[in-house]
């Protein structure tokens, strides 16, 4: 078990060392940090030997340059000038927030950006105003449009944070592919097959095998066949697609330069990053802020209180879990997995900050 | 075989029966005839005597009185009066269409209102004005959360219309549920089962009959179990429900006033009608609507030259089948199944309209 504090000293410290200045390594350890903490630790720390890979290998700076290309009182492009989206994504979030206080509401798309961590962050940002925030993101093509013999489209995911008046917020944050291709990977070193219907091989077919997103295959989309309303998994990815990368003109779907090396690299030179799209809208945009906070709380009482199937406990308001993972792991520590410890061992050797054993 | 002009005239006459103006019957008419056009024959004329119905039983009135009760530069909050969503709803979308014309995006969120016929109509509203539109609605509670007993949540559906420039648009239309409960009927009605995984009974069980939501069972969330996504379903049919009812003060969720014989009517005496939700945004909100459209057409063409798995033809462009659809019957004439034509026989002898055989 690490403490919370340790963990962020060194996280920001890593940052701080590949030249971020000092509130951005402090902002970029948060959000790492806040994913471990929500028990979301497949974009915690187990990340951070690919945003020191992307900036070994030049693919990022850290001191990009923030640009809004084009606005309207409700809207703003941004242009991230190929920075980490960890150093980007807090500043479009904030834009987004300036917009609403304004016009009501404020989306900003960004192109020339990288992984920005979890989308759930940035949706959360919207909460301490008073207002919902929506996150997407694209990502790497990894997953099959129906019909589609290979991976196109990124696990590209949503995230919605709502506040409510007593009860905590309602935040969904996942992706858009039935699992993502961390779980994946998990069933991988575990030996163990993937269900049933969620991923591809090269041809198309379905199978269980594990490394087959290694090997040519896709995963399929939420929903799985037609029948079971898969091809409304694939309306639904494409969405966040075009929301985050056309809307801003970063590369789409299969162009998406791949952080992984066995996606086959489409984007050539033409290299205009990821892209997000960011939403913030003031609750009292459509009621009295009073009012839409007694609605909130009826209904997230109401699907709280709702009559469960046997053998579970209850129904899970979207982000009852990874709000009681908060309060537990800050209480008692943050245990890493083998992966993310081996990550950082290397990290702290290649920056020679020292590494605490566990 | 009908043609559109006779059916389209046949639906404009009931709608002036029932005492609308008129403009506003030409507007419901041109709405469900849409849904005919588009092969979405379960929102289409299928529907007529749900509306007669609800007029009937005095659950809606014709002339509404439609008030703005609260705005900023980009959102408003509309009260239907009661009024049917076939004559609120395209009043609302217009309403987030102007408002994007000055702020670069518009969002309304509607209460007091009705079933709107297809979602995907209003969202292509936009379209003629270089706009993305959005739709959302909720509905009968026949969706069981995750874990959940009982079905809770509507079939909600979500509709995006994306313009594109020598491409046609992209238009996603589609319940947030795996299938719609009109398929579910039409399993029923054919004395098929239903596939497996996408229902389940009283107690939560999954089951294929396809009697079940008539006798206590719901459907289940796109993605089915946890293993498979359906929690992600959950979230997204969730976020359906808050926008269009939680924003607007509709009744959301169980408390929704079922539309049908089976489903517990659970709001009593405080009926404040279903919601929906609208939103149009700018083309060049962004980037220039050059550069957007250019962007699109780039996006639209990828994906529809994708290679297919054996067995299929292409990857399908969301709002290709809707369209090649609308242009054949529009050619060719509209087939009405014998539940629609029953209905409309039904309806031409209330009002003592003529209705010609097929």
């Amino acid at each position: 078990m690490y403490s919370y504090q340790y963990l962020f000293g060194f996280t920001q410290s890593v940052f701080e060392k590949m030249g971020l200045p000092a509130g951005e390594a402090r902002q970029a350890a948060d959000i790492l940090m806040r994913a471990e903490l929500r028990n979301i630790s497949t974009h915690g720390l187990m990340r951070l030997p690919e945003y020191v890979s992307l900036w070994q290998n030049k693919r990022v700076t850290v001191t990009p340059k923030f640009t809004v290309v084009h606005e309207t009182p409700s809207t703003a492009l941004v242009d991230g000038g190929k920075g980490l989206g960890l150093i980007t994504a807090p500043k479009a979030m904030n834009l987004a927030i300036e917009k609403a206080k304004t016009a009501g509401t404020g989306w900003v798309a960004v192109r020339n950006s990288y992984h920005f961590g979890i989308a759930g962050y940035y949706a959360m940002k919207a909460l301490e105003h008073d207002m919902i925030g929506i996150t997407m993101t694209n990502a790497n093509p990894l997953v099959a449009p129906t019909f589609s013999k290979h991976g196109m489209l990124g696990t590209n995911p949503i995230a919605v944070a709502i506040p409510a008046g007593e009860e905590p917020p309602f935040v969904a944050d996942f992706a858009t592919s039935p699992v993502s291709r961390g779980k994946v990977d998990v069933y991988e070193s575990e030996g163990k097959d993937t269900p049933d219907g969620l991923l591809q091989d090269g041809q198309g077919n379905t199978t269980t095998d594990s490394s087959i997103l290694r090997n040519g295959g896709a995963l399929r989309t939420l929903g799985g066949d037609v029948a079971h309303g898969g091809h409304k998994g694939f309306c639904l990815t494409s969405i966040v697609d075009i929301f985050s990368a056309v809307f801003s003109g970063a590369n789409f779907g299969p162009t998406v330069v791949p952080t992984l090396d066995y996606v086959k690299d489409k984007a050539g030179a033409n290299d205009r990053g990821i892209g997000h799209f960011f939403g913030a809208m003031r609750i009292d945009a459509f009621q009295t802020a009073a009012e839409f906070k007694a609605g909130m709380d009826e209904w997230i009482r109401t699907f709280r209180n709702a009559e469960p199937i046997a053998g579970q406990e209850r129904v899970i308001i979207p982000g009852d879990p990874e709000r009681e993972s908060e309060a537990k792991k800050m209480k008692d520590g943050i245990a890493l997995s083998k992966k993310s410890l081996e990550g950082l061992k290397k990290i702290a050797n290649t920056f020679e900050i020292p590494f605490e054993k566990q």
